[in-house]
């Protein structure tokens, strides 16, 4: 059975094969590396791409961190004994400089207790700054194939609760087109085993590189104008003010003490704010909001 | 004894008076007007200007909302009975273009229960992308004057919650110079009437319009650099991050159906940001960040 030395070692494998593939299909900017240890034990490697050829900024983070759990986290386990946690993972997101890539985030987490516990945490999302509807049924489809290879319910279930998940409730809009999303999976929760549920987690790390690789082979040299633009940087607001006002896992790391430029690599370079912004009726930015829903049937 | 129709008269012409005079001193752009409604009863005026002379984006809100306490503001109020509430105030933000000049934010909000309970409470403080002590020390002597004329002992108390309320607890940085910050100010967390706690309130937002316009004549037309002008859109990064992390005021309002488009006009035009951005040691902007610091004494 996959122990935490081995879930840690894949996750510090998968990013460094993430990084190789975009820094390929970037073809111009390299990602640099800092190192960083936790107060309570283990540490990270951020890495960051900035200025690149698609890529204008983005993050592929890994990170296995440990030690007694503190209050913070204690509360929100609901647990009311005392534990030493370990958590490890790969965090990612990337924004690109043409209007007509989608920004991605993904995330594959492992986390356990002393006394046991343990569960895994992930998915894989995409943010359209212009929804192509070719291919956000494309991506949704590479994200079905892997979820119906390891169980047939796994799709409909984690892609109801990404549209959940990135939900910008001040809006009334999803952050983007959603894709797939899910938490506390275990041997408890699922009628699986460990290995099996790992071996899932692996697989939606592994999907991520050819994912995004071939948008940016579609999308990063397309021509686009000003004015899209500057709709690339309205959007960019409400991917900050998702991430900032209701990602738990953003706020949980900045009340806790994580390390904040890291859990803020996610934050575009350049984000803008017009009062009351509202697309022409008809435009395409219009219609890319149409569809930034809950419940859409992509695949 | 000042009753909650006296209370938002005072804060409608106090929204008036204020944008004129910005208006007045910026001598190019005008303020639009959006007027909405709540659910529950009552509703606003926001006033937005943009793109002026000084002023790059600027809000002035009025509201005054009633209705039936919801379970969201019943579980803030600590209270497990029902009963009708009365909010009202004026909320300003300013984002200047030039970043000489600092970035402001206003706030006198009264709040009342069916049950007969009131409160007071408001702020002012001061935000610039570069300190320049003299103004530093002239802003908080100012907000002294006014507190002093009022109560000995307003300033020290309220400037140091301005400097617990405004802080970016994941940068261990104040957002600005701070300025003073008070709440839940009634007969009984007061030994003052309650018309000598809205003569203090009153002042405080009379205050504003002098205090900003002189700042505005000072920077509003100083030269800068491009370099300047970076480390502008960096700083209006973590004003973002304070408001949509931090304050208090901006999470329940955007969590229980506040108007997103008056809470967010907060929010400057453009900001930025840099993976771990360090200022150069001893620069100007290092400088100024080794100001943003709780208990320094300006006065």
């Amino acid at each position: 059975m996959a122990n935490k030395h081995e879930i840690e070692q894949f996750f510090r494998e998968l990013q460094d094969e993430i990084c190789t593939a975009l820094e390929t299909t970037d073809g111009k900017a390299r990602f640099q590396e800092d190192l960083w240890t936790h107060h309570t034990g283990g540490g990270g490697r951020t890495r960051l791409i900035q200025d690149g050829a698609v890529i204008e900024k983005g993050g592929v983070n890994f990170s296995a961190v440990e030690g007694p759990a503190g209050e913070d986290l204690k509360r929100q386990l609901e647990i009311d004994f005392n534990a030493d946690f370990f958590a490890t993972g790969v965090s990612i997101v990337q924004h690109p400089n043409n209007p007509l890539m989608p920004i991605i985030h993904m995330n594959v987490r492992y986390f356990e207790l002393s006394d046991g516990t343990y569960w895994f945490g992930g998915g894989i999302d995409l943010t359209p700054h212009y929804v192509d509807d070719a291919q956000a049924q494309w991506f949704h489809a590479q994200l079905k194939a892997v979820c119906d290879a390891h169980d047939p319910a796994f799709y409909t279930q984690y892609k109801k609760w990404a549209d959940d998940y990135f939900y910008i409730k001040h809006r009334e809009e999803t952050r983007g087109i959603g894709g797939i999303f899910f938490d506390h999976l275990n041997e408890g929760s699922l009628n699986k085993s460990k290995d099996e549920i790992f071996a899932f987690v692996k697989a939606v790390g592994q999907t991520f590189a050819p994912i995004y690789t071939h948008l940016m082979k579609l999308n990063g040299e397309k021509p686009f104008t000003e004015a899209q633009k500057e709709w690339q940087y309205i959007r960019r607001g409400r991917y900050v003010e998702f991430n900032l006002v209701w990602d738990r896992g953003t706020k949980f790391g900045l009340s806790t003490g994580g390390r904040t430029e890291s859990i803020l690599m996610s934050l575009p370079k350049e984000a803008r704010w017009f009062y009351n912004h509202q697309p022409e009726e008809g435009s395409e930015e219009a219609l890319t909001l149409s569809k930034f829903k809950k419940g859409i049937d992509w695949v």
